[in-house]
């Protein structure tokens, strides 16, 4: 009887980088030390409770199927949310998907072919990379610098991409892993270049409330005459500190995008519709609600850029948006330090974990002594975390010298 | 400006057929006409309270990201779940999904290539195609007979339909749309075959706890040899009346195949917390709940099965599993005529509303003459539904004269 095999792109699928290394971080807790998460998104921050009451009144007696683009009370909410941002979008412009992860595989799915490319600046979120091995697309990156705060490259290197398979351009903004913010400038030149191409343009705008430092934020639906490309792929993960949810959804004005997209979530059915419920309630919350979160988190950015900067060799990109923060380490591979601080280090039985940043480049060696650490935890924790990674990083030197630089 | 054009597969997609009909009904209730909605396997069934009670009790302040194969404690629960019919599980050989949708996908993804097949008999569950065409993958249907009681066919059929390109075949089990159950005879057949022409062998059994008339459920989990070969994809969304809990999973002793849809899983990252936490309640009800559940639907599928039976020139299958049934009405198009029904024609206020069957076919042409019935609603409006069809049918014929058989 022969071996029966899998599909070649269940071999070319890529692992997490953000969960790859939990094996190691359970390993470490199974001998009692105490880890400090900085490599996933996961904040330490309550779901507000407005979240949980509303789930707990919810009276029907038989939990049915939802329409498959959202219930509509949560539509409601979500155009009256897009709405105070100057957005002008109906409930029809809106389609509920289950998470920002959904949102992402479906307009990768419209809006590409199988081999299809879609052009995304690098350092990008590493779960693209999955979502577009999923629907049988290529990403194209495009690099960008930490030495210049990952601005957006100038038009002609976004040219230099451009093939006859271009469909589209993703743009994460504020950007994971980046936290950087990009500038209605910046953004007029890619809309122009959506335009002159006849690409669509995905904003994937998760952390749109997290911005530091009198940045103002800039979504693509502002931009008048864009209305047929602009896709935007949004969740209430982060904003409302419900990962948990698997709540999120796409907007756009392209009326026959979203009957296509109504297409696909019509084979799946719907989203889960009792979070649906808890969202309605979160996005009544009001303003007072981000301006809390807000104070707290650039705190917390604060906390981990004084402490990343004060590290001898470490060059940190002071992030503008979201709650990620990269940062170059002297070492060759962060992953096998990353690895030796779960394994093999620890102070008091404590130890910390971060996201090597490989994972998120798509150009195959780059990335390597980079790392991504989000600022999810509270400022005390923040400190504790940089302590040892300071210490960890001068004993790895020490000890593992053909591996630093 | 040139129109941005979406992909191929976003026009390729089929509709719902099932949710297709939608707007006519929404639009007869708008005239306040009531619907009995028949179309779609929905069951009136109560979710049980020990769900709700569950989510109401959950502790945790933040809904956090929970692991990407399910939460361990339900794990455990879907192992007791399945030991019980003899399965040789672990929880390693579980992950759990967002719904039997994602399961089907995730399989679809990991065990064939874009442009690869997977025969199917044929009618099928109708989103299976969507799920197909998001996957890039093609599914060869392989009819079967209302005549026949919708069995398997025989060997040579399959081998007819074998190529170089077929990776899977996929047995839904009890059927829908059919509720043909198929018996350990047939099962073994389709176990050799995938043996022999080294194939995966999915089973779709959702429908597990619904056999009547004494039959005995026969899953692929259950045959020696076929360990490497079989994926079971499952989903409490029928079995405990939670169909907007989105909550499935896929079983397979294939450890290769089970790394792989780790990586399809983390991507997405986590599904919904809550309504795992409420499903591990529903797992602890044990045999009594299935008992009366079981009874409520042979009632239903008797007095469904009677009453179409008493309808002149309809021909209808007698279902030994799930809660559909298919029937073979004397019209041309059923499309038509379901949207009759819906436009113009009532008794009393009242219409009732099916599922064309074509949309299930595969095989172009097939199925216009067929409809599928869901036996979700009680004995009483079952009833009414039988009359409203029948008085409907002949009306329609006198209407309608050159649209009917």
């Amino acid at each position: 009887m022969s071996q029966v095999k899998l599909s070649q792109r269940s071999y070319d699928i890529q692992a997490s980088p953000i969960r790859k290394l939990t094996p190691y971080a359970d390993e470490a807790k199974k001998r009692g030390i105490k880890i400090y998460h900085l490599n996933i998104g996961q904040p330490d921050i309550e779901t507000p409770g407005v979240f949980w009451e509303a789930i707990r009144k919810y009276g029907e007696k038989t939990l049915k199927y939802g329409p498959s683009n959202g219930i509509p009370q949560y539509l409601e909410s979500l155009k009256r949310y897009y709405n105070k941002f100057g957005f002008n979008v109906n409930t029809e412009d809106i389609f509920v998907t289950t998470a920002g992860s959904e949102a992402i595989i479906f307009s990768f799915l419209a809006v590409m072919e199988t081999g299809e490319e879609i052009i995304i600046p690098e350092p990008y979120y590493t779960n693209y990379n999955g979502f577009a091995t999923m629907a049988g697309v290529k990403i194209i990156p495009l690099t960008t610098y930490i030495e210049e705060g990952f601005k957006l490259p100038t038009i002609d290197k976004f040219e230099e991409k451009i093939t006859s398979k271009t469909r589209a351009i993703l743009l994460c903004n504020p950007g994971n892993p980046t936290g950087t913010v990009y500038t209605e400038e910046e953004l007029t030149r890619v809309v122009e270049l959506a335009n002159k191409y006849n690409l669509f343009l995905i904003a994937d705008e998760v952390y749109r409330e997290f911005i530091y430092d009198g940045m103002k934020h800039t979504s693509i639906m502002e931009f008048p005459g864009i209305e047929e490309r602009a896709i935007i792929v949004d969740s209430i993960s982060k904003r409302f500190s419900a990962c948990g949810a698997r709540v999120g959804c796409i907007v756009s004005k392209n009326k026959e995008l979203m009957e296509a997209i109504m297409k696909y979530g019509q084979a799946r059915l719907c989203p889960p519709t009792l979070e649906q419920i808890g969202a309605v309630a979160l996005h009544n919350l009001g303003d007072d609600y981000f301006k809390a979160i807000y104070n707290e988190y650039k705190l917390r950015r604060d906390t981990l850029y004084e402490g990343l900067t004060s590290i001898s060799d470490v060059i940190v990109h002071k992030p503008q948006g979201a709650f990620y923060m990269v940062a170059k380490l002297p070492v060759k591979d962060t992953e096998e330090f990353a690895i030796w601080l779960l394994k093999d280090f620890n102070i008091d039985g404590e130890s910390v974990m971060f996201a090597p940043l490989d994972g998120f480049y798509g150009t195959p060696g780059l990335g390597k002594n980079e790392v991504r650490l989000a600022y999810i935890l509270n400022c005390e924790d923040i400190k504790k975390s940089v302590h040892i990674l300071r210490e960890g990083l001068e004993s790895y030197r020490t000890v593992n010298l053909n591996t630093t630089l």
